[in-house]
């Protein structure tokens, strides 16, 4: 597999040229979502290559999510994933609704429980104190995109059980209860969904998902809740943006 | 399913709890990598409870990558992914070894070609500019972890397919050419692996990875690299420190 280092001025690999070709159609807005690819015999006289150089070059779109394949009718530009970026606290309403998208949220449930070890290391509490468990789900143009479970510090939000808690929770904590939330510490990584989360999101059990934990702290750094959200894994694309 | 929400001061779901007392065990390092934990019936006996809530709990730990099943043999505790900031400028080399593991870097193939219309918008450099293309595979402990794209701008870095290109590229930049690196953008999404990623990284194809590209910058903010890489979905807990 190895091959040497060579400093010549060699041509790009056909395939990646196509790809990159298409990519940048797609990525400057040429094409609109669900549009449909020029067929691949097409496709191999615009680009005068063989049927190989454009299957690799459409499979190579298709995994950066560029394009999605229908059995018999070809290739067509998917609709962009929801970009997201975690260090933001913009609320979900908020960047699905700037980005074109309907978001929508449903409460499944939501109690008041005493913290476990790992409430109490993860919100700073003692075992045993009082906590808010929540659970949501949350749709973007009517199709679930995200289950999340939150874990918030109830000695912080008195009669919090009693809001709309189908509302943006960021607003509530700011407005109804004057902190501002800003992200502590975000973990994530692809795994696979747990029963429970693919039912709830209307997928198949075993099916690919996003792992997104956040600690979110106050004005003051005081640690108000940790929210883990099980994505499907095709939704969203994530930005950041490092200051150093 | 929805279940109004009640201010009770309810028990914590049984599967829950005993998810987090065994998630706290792992995460406060009392159990080393590889133990095996109890059985299900011990599990059962000491949380005072039904084999379907203990499987629940063992779920749980295993979508969120904490332990690991082997047929017939039980439950074990997994080892823990490899922590990576994005946000940092440390090399692979430097976190893996930092974290416990060996990392290994091949180099497949680098050579210098001219910069399409991706790379040109990437880049920031002219459609037919001078880059260089190279791919490489990296390993953790023997395993491959990722293979990574990386394209260049060529006239900031003469000569520099005559370097050791198998050693960390943000050390030859900065050692080599007075170029320290930082971090301007990056985006990362789930995605299923090509066949090419796959057979790089010895898995089938189809399988599911997390697509990971970072646009480097100098101090001079001078975009110096584009980095795409195609990691194993279960290899990387991905960390964030929002800064607001």
């Amino acid at each position: 597999m190895y091959m040497p280092a060579q400093e010549t001025s060699s041509r790009v690999p056909k395939y990646i040229a196509i790809r990159d070709a298409i990519a940048h159609e797609i990525e400057s807005g040429q094409w609109s979502t669900n549009t449909k690819l020029a067929s691949e015999r097409v496709l191999m006289e615009q680009f005068a290559t063989t049927r190989v150089a454009v299957r690799e070059a459409l499979l190579a779109l298709e995994m950066d999510g560029l394009i999605y394949r229908l059995d018999r009718r070809g290739w067509f530009v998917r609709a962009p994933r929801i970009i997201y970026r975690p260090q933001s606290t913009k609320s979900f309403n908020q960047y699905v609704t700037e980005q074109g998208g309907v978001p929508s949220t449903e409460l499944i449930s939501a109690e008041l429980v005493q913290a476990t070890a790992w409430d109490a290391t993860h919100l700073k509490v003692n075992v045993g104190d009082d906590i808010y468990s929540m659970w949501r789900r949350r749709s973007i143009n009517g199709r679930p995109a995200v289950v999340e479970h939150l874990r918030i510090n109830a000695s912080l939000f008195p009669q919090f059980l009693e809001q709309n808690l189908e509302d943006s929770i960021t607003i509530l904590m700011a407005e109804h209860y004057q902190r501002q939330l800003t992200r502590a510490h975000i973990s994530l990584y692809p795994t696979v969904l747990s029963e429970q989360q693919a039912k709830a999101l209307h997928v198949n059990v075993g099916s690919m998902g996003l792992y997104i934990c956040r600690t979110n702290c106050d004005q003051n750094g005081v640690i108000t809740d940790v929210d883990q959200e099980y994505w499907l894994h095709d939704v969203l694309d994530l930005h950041f943006e490092a200051s150093e």
